[in-house]
């Protein structure tokens, strides 16, 4: 393998590695790191597993022990050159006389960059942009979290092959699978906040609680499988899996969009399960009291841009869109929607709700373009996962 | 291998041999046939290429000669007992002295069938049942045709993943890719008739002939590659590809569905490309004249049962039916929907022409259950194929 071959390989499994976060380690990112010897041995490697943990570096370094002296350190994300609650990665990397550091992604964070820098500055080699597609997958909570200054946003629906999420009277029952409800309560489990309209909550009354499903039999692949479930399916393009927050885990935030604070005192969402947020207008008349999160108003509701930037300044890197279908296309129309992910069950039901409300499309050239990236099938239903085209004029 | 893992073995690759008349054996069923020699070695080959052509037992035995004497057949469908425009295969197993014969499926035309027991009768021994339902699959269309008496119904529709076909204005250029396109006519050109409603006439005034690509650059998998594009994407079932009809095979008929006869007389579809029938009401007060189909009314609409009988009369084993969406809520209403081809497109609409009107589901309960048997990434889209769900009330 030439060096630009070897480098790739190395930062595929660095990238791997960082997967492994995923879920637990907010409001930090997920990194990944691979140490070769001078000789081109894999003598350590590690990913930073839970904010507040070891970071990526200092775990493969230590692995390696003197053994990284003179030899190459592959990082998924630059390495840090801030002392936050671990020390500076930049100064781990010199410490242990590593000389060439490999590097996918730019750290956006102001507060953390410049680590390349020091470490050229003290003579060490530094090559960025490898696998850097790949690690800004791995990463695109976080990134997008870091560099917007907003939460990622990923929309959940789930509907018949035609789109319909309930029928002509407004029944929905087990549209989809058991299955699939599984695998939406454990992405609910790896997100920081869960987020439903008060349309939702009014009709349906939900918990938005991630209650984490007993293990399927073994036959039923795809759902239950924590970690592994993205293997269960065809990957088009190199998404990592979307992984479970580890049981124990602080849970997820709930938020409702309810301009005018019409949420009942005795909704679930109220209850004492998990932390909740109802997001109301600034001048809203409202009798709730607890968790009030104020907002301007926009289009005939909140500012959705203005909730992601409070929810991120409350260290929700990830939100689980849940809907309904008004939200839903609200928040498609004003470029807030990161990631979807689609269940759709084998069915088709002709008329009733559709799974998407207006979302500001009049006429064809309007269409929101997305790419799929992924599907899988998850007991007898699809789970598509889709992204917004690249070209798109994407807030950015 | 024992016996019953090599009999599904050969079994198999005789499905495989069969597959390869799709699309161009109508009004005939595609059959594969394997000849073993006494010791067990594959000594002949044998599908059904075309109607009027060799039958596959035919082929096979005439390519393993001698050696067929004291071997062993297997063949997917019963082998004919009937002297059409070959003589009855029953007998050809006869001549050459084939001690066992394996089938798959037993033949339901009352007018070939009893080849077993004639075969049985001459002290053959005879298998039955062997990989029926890989076996049922490959001629799913024939097998409709032959036992229910009617024309074999696959419905195509394109949308978005929210299940759009047209923008709130009705514009609806391009939802799905030129590979999508493409696909389409290579599943037309596979059908024996073109099926699409009276409001798609007036609103699109499309052809309805079957225009096969240019071959596609070698890059897009999935849509170019004839009878092997099946293989661009995951299998979830043993589906055989959908294959294109030979170039140079009678176009598809085209038939449109039209209570009143309000097809205009310069319509695309009246033109002298293919042949066209115009399903019109008994009593329908039409100026049209030539290909009049007069059926009774049903359901405030013509009678789609009687129209697939009287397509089954003039040998049209498959239909594709292409909407537009009033006509296919009926089709499913009435259970006459056999196959469901899907195109997606990587796209949200959220208002607009939905692609699947009214289908007679008021509540959940009576949602139209299907199950997927297929996913294939065509260019950008996703073509997902789906059938009635065994369970549902199936009109049989
Ligand atoms: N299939 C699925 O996956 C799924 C998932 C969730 C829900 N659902 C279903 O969806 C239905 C409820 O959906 P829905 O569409 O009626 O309500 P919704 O989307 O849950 O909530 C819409 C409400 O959110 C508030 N809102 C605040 N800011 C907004 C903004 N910028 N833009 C738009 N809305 C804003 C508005 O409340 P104000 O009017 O007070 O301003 C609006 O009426 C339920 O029946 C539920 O079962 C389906
Ligand atoms: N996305 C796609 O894949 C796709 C495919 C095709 C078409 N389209 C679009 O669909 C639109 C047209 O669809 P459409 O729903 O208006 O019309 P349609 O489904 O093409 O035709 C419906 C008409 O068929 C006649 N019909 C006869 N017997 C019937 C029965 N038993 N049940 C129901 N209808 C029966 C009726 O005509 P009478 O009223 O005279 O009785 C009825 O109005 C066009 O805009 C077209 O572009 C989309």
């Amino acid at each position: 393998m030439d060096t630009s071959a070897a480098d790739a390989a190395h930062m595929a499994r660095a990238v791997e590695l960082a997967a492994r976060g995923h879920g637990s380690t907010s409001p930090n990112p997920v990194v990944g790191c691979v140490v070769l010897s001078p000789s081109g041995q894999v003598v350590g490697e590690g990913f930073h597993p839970y904010a507040g943990g070891p970071h990526a570096e200092v775990v493969a370094l230590a692995q390696a022990g003197e053994r990284a002296r003179g030899g190459t350190a592959y990082v998924t994300l630059e390495p840090c050159d801030h002392t936050g609650r671990t020390g500076p990665c930049s100064q781990a990397l010199l410490a242990a006389g590593v000389a060439r550091v490999v590097v996918a992604v730019a750290d956006p964070n102001p507060k953390a960059a410049g680590g390349a820098t020091r470490l050229r500055a003290a003579g060490v080699s530094v090559t960025r942009g490898v696998l850097a597609e790949a690690a800004e997958r791995v990463n695109e909570e976080w990134l997008t979290f870091a560099r917007l200054g907003r939460s990622h946003v990923t929309w959940k629906f789930a509907a018949t092959l035609d789109g319909r999420s309930a029928a002509a009277d407004g029944t929905s029952q087990w549209i989809t699978s058991p299955q699939a409800r599984a695998d939406v309560h454990r992405l609910r489990a790896a997100s920081d906040a869960i987020v439903a309209g008060i349309g939702t909550v009014l009709a349906d009354d939900p918990h938005l609680t991630a209650r984490l499903p007993e293990p399927a039999p073994p036959a039923e692949s795809g759902a239950e499988s924590g970690a592994e479930s993205g293997d269960g399916g065809a990957l088009l393009a190199g998404s990592p899996p979307l992984a479970a927050r580890p049981l124990g885990a602080r849970p997820p935030l709930r938020v409702v969009v309810d301009t005018e604070g019409r949420t009942p005192p005795a909704a679930r969402v109220l209850d004492d399960e998990a932390p909740t947020l109802v997001a109301v207008a600034d001048d809203a008349a409202t009798g709730l009291k607890a968790g009030l999160l104020r907002l301007p108003r926009h289009d005939g509701g909140l500012d959705l841009a203005a909730l992601l930037r409070e929810l991120a300044a409350r260290e929700v890197v990830s939100v689980f869109l849940e809907g309904g279908p008004t939200l839903a296309g609200a928040f498609l129309r004003q470029g807030l929607i990161d990631r979807v992910v689609a269940y759709l069950a084998p069915a088709l039901l002709g008329e009733g709700r559709a799974a998407l409300g207006p979302a500001g499309v009049r006429t064809i050239t309007g269409i929101h373009h997305l790419t799929f990236d992924e599907f899988s099938p998850i007991g007898p239903d699809l789970r598509l996962i889709a992204r917004p085209a690249p070209h798109q004029g994407r807030e950015k």
